[in-house]
């Protein structure tokens, strides 16, 4: 169901999805499934089973697989030593069955319980792109890969909105602790410490029952010295010195849904060669801001992006697309990204963090959450951005 | 190389693999895979790829691929955004191959980098079992789904022996002071803000320079309502309470290797209806740890423990096998279980913790992290193990 207007522009919530939200999103899933004349789907990424089961689990070696036909309730198969675990924790109608341990004698292996589950199925059977090559094994030749569940995941309801509108509200207002805390010296260990641990504390209080398996925080910032190499976090004695540009990064899951929030900021002052970059990743970031409405080609804005990139001489200093989706995690399709040629619409949340990287220099990048409305954006995530804000202590 | 008894006996060490120790690795895979006819290796698992190049990463959307061939170095495709982090923490020998971006479009895709590379493999290439079935469809139809770099990593070099020992005794500290901290009321917050983070202090005091992104740490417990479900641990408000019994479960990677001990105690007293499983469960595991020797079948070890328990009328209360591996994971293959028929071999190192689940009564298991030797078993972590010892504040 789409979401109304009014009910996308001001609701937000931790509560955790009803039945009625989880029969709904199977009920979008097997629409899907009868328009590419899909009989069932196997599946195995966690997040597709948390999105159509609320069950939250860490992936080890025992496989969790979920069966969805047609027709009759979805088929879950767990191993027994979680059973009990699974059936606290799923809503809506799921049918378990349980398989006796990994590995097992022949004949009470998982793959004898889902190859019986599968008997039932009729016609092609969708499998993940993510699906672990021994799950595929199982389902065989009539498998076809596709990505069908990512995207129904892609367009948001109304409830999963008010989430991930709880989620960025949250994480921003982390992110605000830690620009005020912000000094010459300070450790990423005293900002893990502090920030996240009162993040942390603000979702207990707000549920006591939060998912620890739905919930994974990361605070970091990235130093002048290490910025310029975006995905780099092994440091964990940097701190924080005059100058820049320095990355604060704000990722993350908070008991089910996700949220980002990313700035570049200075102690002090501002270096010279910093200016020039910075002013260019906003207009970059401008740019994606305005581009990123229903109907345009995801493609098309990231391209936009690396156009403005290499005609203001910063070709070789590109390293990444424009933004990526969020929902039940904090990282995922669809990308606002040259290879991505699907189509903006009403219910997607990105995030648009177009980046410079320089090496010597450093990083440039601001990233925010947004949501597609019919009438533009809604950016979910708060925080200062212009230059004047974000030179600190200054 | 094969760790002379000397070595095993004593030595420990939390340095990172040098050069050497990478390439016996990647000597000792050559041989399998000229022993099984493979020309080539494709290789997505987080934990095979640290163990051959030293690069820990969190796994997301962007496949990175290491590709072994029989000569020249391994491949390894990653996206262009953490190039320089790659090179900045491999070991040995290695050339990578950056891609765009993903997505990207045609012609630039991690896919058309790993097709390129794949001209080079002569004959059939092995894959993970794990193995994203979007990478196994770029291998084809050449592809053999085999276990050959489980089964390698499987038994321990001498140098590995000695990181698993220092991250035994890291976790039998914490698990020390875990013990010495248990009171009524201790909440599972409490443990977590005092006992990880003293473990993780020292880790950094040792190595400054530790990987974040191989370092995961478990400092739980559960009390007596919850400890015969025994892999759900989503109540965080859970506090330890008079009686029992309660489990610790200290399962961690510390900076690259891993490390379990756990424990089933009491509080004050112990209930009447405890006794029997106790000590039913210590028979099991004195069994397990008399048959778990060099030649024995993994298997056999798994059937004499649950002959045991149905023998004592617990029959119904047996949930999982009596051990796992233990590596630059916490948690993997071989596995002392019915159903893994391989032979115990000396340099293999497995957890030993026979368990038995009575709901409305609790669980009862400890565990153990245990190293093979030639003679016999070295037990690896260290705790109190007896009924006297384990009834705390009595």
């Amino acid at each position: 169901m789409k979401p109304s207007e009014n009910e996308m522009k001001h609701h937000e919530t931790h509560e955790k999805p009803d039945e009625n939200e989880i029969a709904s999103r199977l009920r979008r899933l097997r629409d899907a499934m009868s328009n590419r004349g899909l009989g069932a789907c196997v599946l195995t990424d966690p997040a597709n089973i948390l999105w159509l089961t609320n069950f939250a689990n860490i992936v080890h070696e025992r496989p969790f697989v979920l069966v969805v036909l047609q027709e009759g309730d979805p088929v879950f198969v767990v191993p027994r030593l979680e059973l009990d675990h699974v059936e606290s924790r799923t809503i809506g109608k799921i049918r378990c069955a349980a398989y006796r341990e990994f590995p097992a004698p022949a004949g009470q292996q998982w793959s004898d319980v889902l190859l019986e589950i599968l008997i039932s199925a009729a016609g092609r059977v969708g499998i993940e792109p993510t699906m672990p090559n021994m799950v595929a094994n199982i389902v065989g030749s009539t498998a076809v890969t596709t990505s069908i569940v990512e995207e129904v995941r892609a367009v948001k309801s109304a409830y999963e909105c008010a989430r991930i509108r709880y989620a960025c509200r949250q994480i921003s207002q982390a992110h605000a602790e830690f620009l005020s805390m912000m000094r010459d010296g300070l450790s990423q260990t005293e900002v893990n410490a502090t920030v996240a641990k009162s993040l942390f504390g603000r979702l207990v209080a707000d549920d006591p029952n939060i998912n620890p398996y739905a919930t994974q925080i990361h605070t970091l910032f990235q130093n002048a010295l290490a910025s310029h190499d975006p995905h780099n976090f092994s440091d964990l004695d940097m701190t924080a010195r005059l100058g820049g540009p320095h990355v604060s990064v704000f990722n993350a899951v908070l008991n089910g849904y996700g949220a980002e929030i990313e700035r570049t900021f200075f102690l002090g002052f501002l270096p010279n060669n910093a200016k020039k970059p910075f002013e260019i990743m906003m207009e970059a970031r401008a740019l994606a801001f305005e581009l990123t409405k229903p109907g345009e080609a995801m493609s098309d804005v990231d391209r936009a992006v690396s156009d403005l990139f290499v005609k203001a001489g910063y070709e070789d200093n590109w390293r990444h697309r424009t933004g990526h989706g969020m929902g039940v995690t904090a990282h995922e399709g669809p990308f606002l990204a040259d290879g991505d040629d699907g189509v903006i619409v009403p219910g997607m949340v990105f995030t648009i963090e177009p980046g410079l990287y320089l090496p010597g220099v450093g990083g440039f990048r601001h990233s925010d959450t947004v949501l597609v409305a019919n009438d533009g954006l809604e950016c979910l995530t708060q925080a200062p951005h212009t230059l004047d804000d974000l030179v600190l202590g200054a």
